[in-house]
């Protein structure tokens, strides 16, 4: 088999199963770091890359590229995706009329109700599964269950996402007059290259790297409001970048869109999420939804710095497939 | 009025009220970094704070130092106060069977309902009132209503909560035989200057650090079961030491135990977490709980280093008195 | 002070404040069943009502009153009123592969989250207030905490609400072509004694029944979608009527709207459900909401019999304002 | 094969697997309704019938045979059963202090998560699968995924479950000293007709009935704690009573227990509701489960009259496997 193809016009259009079927198998990284992982590609993270990730962060300006967590955000229900409800246990209005404290002791508690993917998240590598497959090769009912995933949740990541950061500002190089990509742009291997060539040295990308690509959809979003921000038409990876996921050996990979890969997606037939399919299962790949990556984009725009010390645990929810997080960049 | 008392021995054990407000007064910050202020004591760390941390972060190892989020957590249901409840979208199951997408993908979603005081959190500035007031002077209703900290939300927080971390072990200084304080053992400023003595000079406390107290009363309930871990006996911080927490100018503080002060509190008379109302709305102290140190005292105890780069950011609820976190230790 | 007025044209659009109050004077209930009262009109409600209502049910026939409780329905957030999210703990497709039970068991078993007010449901007592007092006098904070309705809370009313049931099928009277009364359209009480003197002797309205007003709004959105059936424009009834929900001395009634009165509500001034002011602190009125009484109009009008045996007690939730519910007409 | 026994003496407690087998093959009433049924048993009750058990209710008098929804019920976690959490989405307090709304008006709204089968409940039939079988035979995989119950939800007895009720007072029968069955008391056939034959006529069991079986065990967790309600040793039917349940063609039953039959079941090996797994997906019944009998238990030995009508139709919550309901009885 040939190599599958980096460029979009040179997809079959009229054939998702075939695209995808070449990419999985040519870049399928089951068995890599033994039958029993549960990291995947995050396995590229070692101390000494993390090291020198830190001897990055020369400023000490802190970033959060977390988009907010509330009932103003993006989501419509689909498949009962809702935005965060966050409801009150306990009030100041109560306390001030006395809440059966001593002392004057008054208080407030919270408790949030959210899918895990309702705004600034990783999806873990129980998020997706080709034909029935998950990471590493297991069956899909041997990993997910109504319990969670039993597997390869969430919560062994819980150490390891603290990496170099590098900042992919393609929609600021392709675009310099808005920074922002039109909805349904498809990201090529050629714009990944040509961004990194533009931004320079501090842009390199490699093993165990953080990459975040910006589209500019989210400054659009604040802008015009959400639209269809939440699976609706936007700039995005094509699925002709797998083979560059794939081989440069990156850990882990994050964009300000919904879906991450571009939407509608490069097919006449029906498909949905081709990318993920390929970068989830097969490759091992964890990815990062929904960042915010406005300020980050100015601030390396100052300085010509695009790399920094990127800290983005997830919260470990036993057998969780995805998780809402605060990346910080320290650069 | 003189300075309220660091040794536990002169509280008037009848007098909570007194006690407290003597402390309140002598140690308000109210009006410090204006009326505005949405962070209290997080004003201490600056970018220079932090990229001194990041110095330190020289071997890349990291370390989690959150407690699981899941059922089998502590939470008794006490003032609503339950585990998280993590329930699947998908699952893996169902895409074996098929789920209704294109070209065999298949996927998992899930979601949390959860208190966000349930595991490893930070309490925000609005989560306690004296006397129905809220940090910075404000009245507690102004604050905190059923939509949430208007004010303070935990969301003004989101790219602040980086800084250098300083362990202090004083389970294992006091307890060198089982690294454990007993439950009900005030931890005195004494034992905390002690403990900061036998570490060494990577120990020493001062403006924007955030300290960790381990008492090691974690570890004895994995080893025991939780018992009474939520809101039962522990050990944890006098209330005299609430002076050394303003004094030493620290950003914030955690410890491994569910209340971060001693349980039972130090009064004859009905008391319930003194030093919270101290604390918070007065000194605007951001406080920890519910981080399982261990892993990090045995780190520290090999290398002898007590100091990392933390990174502890916690996610952008809006209006959110508190947030779930996962810090990590970056050493 | 004269009584208020019966007819809209008479209202002063540019006073909201004075046309409530005056309403909320000459009608209130406060003391009329005790200082301890958590139950209101409900108290009209005595057993020889209910077996002389039972009475009625002579056929049989049982129809469902309830709207749908699922994603699919009118909530769009407002004040974090939702949908409910539905969400399986066991599943089928799990059983299949095994759940760990012995000799061949397999469950499912589910969860949902959703706002008491989402779908068809009781206002209880503690659900509006009247400048800061609610029902029967007390101060809205004695009643309502953070803790819930402490005092009126629904479960009072759990052996309580099934009495006669009469459908006032007004878009069918006013409207015989479509059944459906426009957007705006405020109910007087004209209308109310034209469609009871029209409907017949089954329909008269005493003391103790439970009042169904048709207004064909629902029956609109299941043609068309829900549009703006959450908050939006709405027939409903006129503040104006609110002297014959007082003198008729009905224990309860309903609608098939979202909001019961009419919307936009009756003033050029700022208003927002004014009618709700008066009926449910003063009055002491319960009132439901969305409603679906489209198939019990269709089994009215073919029979000539608008009064059923009505089973409608609530889900007895300690301390809640309201009640998610289904209600069945016994013919 | 000869009939299964109804005695439990000659079960055979090593051999759950067979004595399941037996029951569910004699018992098993699929496609008696039909290819596309999702009733079951629900189906033997008509118009008449509920016009018949109307007539019953001669009094007026209503008995709410609901448990409380609320934090201090039994759950205790397992399978992710919790009890319900209740909060306020806004509040009395706040309204005191002003909600933004005009004219005086203050509101409170609230918010509920649960289990379906946190308290008083139905069982529907997507709820227990024998061998990975649903009811009418279908593959439990094809009725209940992630999605819900796709094909029996619950909601499809919205307008159904209206009947006569007959209570079996069992526990005041055989202990008329404390009207409480033991703990692990299996409640055979012989149990049931010699409570039918004692109660007198108004106690007969036949087509369409809703059977409610009290055995005192709720009582008793009233006045001792819940103790191991929520799963533990209970007082409830034994596997010999499935031919009754069977051949008597009532349409539903219900307990004052956790788990409706006996626990711990009666066998040596390791067996887990075996009479659910006939009952449910075999026969095609409804089972109800965590019922206050007791108020109706006073009532009936009152007036010596056991009938009544009973109206319990569920939530139409979409895909349900069960729902939350407040049951009455109309005497």
């Amino acid at each position: 088999m040939s190599a599958p193809s980096e460029r979009p016009a040179e997809l079959d259009r009229s054939d998702p199963e075939s695209e995808i079927a070449a990419r999985a198998e040519a870049y399928r990284n089951w068995g890599r770091w033994g039958a029993d992982d549960a990291l995947g590609t995050l396995n590229f993270i070692d101390d000494a890359k993390r090291a020198a990730a830190a001897a990055t962060a020369t400023t000490g300006r802190v970033i959060s590229l977390a988009q907010a967590f509330d009932m103003a955000g993006p989501q419509k229900g689909w498949r009962r995706r809702t935005n965060p409800v966050h409801t009150m246990l306990d009030t100041g209005t109560d306390a001030e009329r006395g809440q059966g404290f001593p002392h004057g002791l008054g208080g407030a508690d919270d408790v949030i109700a959210m899918p895990l993917q309702c705004s600034t998240q990783w999806d873990g590598l129980g998020h997706i599964f080709d034909h029935g497959f998950a990471w590493n090769g297991r069956r899909a009912g041997d990993v997910v269950t109504s319990e969670g995933d039993l597997v390869t949740g969430i919560e062994h990541a819980a150490s390891v996402i603290v990496s170099r950061g590098v900042l992919l500002d393609v929609g600021r190089h392709l675009r310099p007059d808005t920074g922002e990509l039109a909805d349904g742009y498809a990201i090529t291997v050629d714009d990944l290259e040509a961004t990194i060539a533009a931004q320079g040295s501090t842009s390199a990308v490699g093993r165990g790297d953080i990459v975040l690509v910006r589209t500019g959809q989210y400054a659009r979003t604040r802008r015009e409001g959400w639209g269809e921000y939440a699976g609706g038409s936007a700039p995005g990876l094509s699925l002709t970048t797998a083979g560059w996921l794939h081989r440069t050996e990156i850990a882990a990979i994050a964009t300000d869109t919904w879906g991450f890969e571009v939407r509608p997606n490069e097919f006449d037939a029906p498909a949905f999420q081709p990318l993920h399919q390929v970068a989830i299962p097969n490759i091992g790949l964890t990815i990062g939804e929904m960042w915010n990556l406005d300020e980050l984009s100015d601030a390396c725009a100052e300085t010509g710095r695009y790399e920094f010390l990127l800290s983005a645990a997830p919260l470990p929810i036993t057998g969780a497939v995805g998780s809402p997080i605060n990346p910080v960049a320290i650069l």
